[in-house]
């Protein structure tokens, strides 16, 4: 997994299609992740036909990866096959709740990064689209999920044809805390962020939006409060609709 | 990543302990992992000490691992850090809500699925806690986790002293879903599960527990109604108690 150190968002891929016994593969690879009593709570719907596409564009901001990638993954809390199992088979399934979907999300997550591992190893590039749970309900209709499934994350896949320069982290100190957890205090912060907030590309966003500080691109431009607000209550009333709130 | 056919989740360790040093290349490896915004809204209490496994240990059900793994990592969704960040810089943190609670949870368990598979490249065993959001408040309290921080996964972590068998695992075609998703008919029930339910171990669980079919075992023993909504009350409870629903 040397990979891991050079890994980098693809978001521009070549012509070339991914072949359908290799996505097969890894597909099958990756469920090899642990799961929840081996249930498996999660399922992946593959967009490959320019409609689909099309479709889910708009829930992802229509950002262009959707429109451009070869293959759109969208990976799903699912409760409802082993519900359905459950009612085949005399079984009263009670998975209709928060727990389970935190469950099931769990499960579809972790799914998620062993696929995009083995992917990426692989040679193929992926971008991540946090999107997926700002908009669920477009990608619920253009999907057709029915109740106890619920979108967690979507994955744009093909072939590299960019490579973008490796993005910063913050220093193992920031987020490694010993036996207990360190609240930290305005001289860790500076230790933690200085490095990042001195990177030319980012003192150019912060000229650019016309900002003090680093910080006031997320709080003000990129996730800011009122948006965050906005899109908990639509969350939180799509899991109602898909049935895991009551 | 050829680890990844013959992964087991491992239980049983050995004596020997983990060199610091090749945790922290572990940790700071995973944390390639693509995170929202490279906020890398994570953080991880690594629990080495006697004291601290004992005062874990109650919250997940006393199952042995966590005394007896020489490491017990708890990974935390944490918008603190972020927003402590922004505080000391002109910023207006808005993160104490659902959505934010999710992007953070994203974030944390897509780093803990890499931080698996880099550890069992090298081949350490891990065992994976769900029980970690079943009682997220003792854990909370052990490791002192102030707002804004919450705990979604637990691993215990050690060299393998036992070589369990392969689990089975679910035919691709019950997951993976074309274009659109595909309910599950009885018929696709049958053929999705029956493998499963032939195992020699099944079955001898179900007699055991003298129920009539498998999915019995799951929904009246193992993950009963009553228990998840009593639970997920109690997580919506602590989601407040930290700050991410008012």
């Amino acid at each position: 997994m040397n990979h891991i150190l050079t890994r980098r968002s693809i978001r521009q891929y070549s012509g070339r299609d991914i072949e359908p016994k290799l996505l097969d593969r890894l597909l099958t690879e990756a469920a090899r992740t642990q799961t929840m009593g081996n249930l498996q709570l999660y399922s992946v719907v593959v967009t490959r036909s320019v409609e689909g596409k099309a479709a889910l564009a708009p829930a992802h901001f229509n950002q262009p990866m959707v429109t451009q990638a070869p293959v759109v993954l969208t990976i799903c809390a699912d409760f409802r096959r082993t519900s359905t199992w459950a009612k085949c088979r005399k079984a009263e399934p009670g998975y209709d709740n928060l727990l389970s979907f935190m469950n099931a999300a769990t499960d579809a997550l972790l799914f998620t990064q062993t696929f995009c591992n083995l992917a990426e190893e692989e040679g193929l590039g992926l971008c991540y689209l946090g999107t997926t749970i700002y908009m669920p309900q477009p990608i619920i209709d253009a999907l057709k999920l029915p109740k106890l499934v619920f979108p967690v994350a979507t994955l744009t896949v093909g072939w590299p044809a960019e490579e973008p320069p490796l993005s910063d982290r913050l220093p193992l100190e920031s987020f490694v805390h010993n036996e207990e957890y360190h609240d930290p205090t305005p001289a860790d912060i500076d230790r933690f962020y200085t490095a990042k907030e001195a990177l030319p590309e980012n003192q150019e966003f912060v000229r650019i939006n016309k900002k003090e500080t680093l910080a006031q691109i997320f709080t003000d431009i990129r996730y800011p409060k009122k948006d965050n607000e906005l899109m908990s209550r639509s969350f939180y009333e799509t899991l109602r609709k898909q049935g895991f709130v009551k």
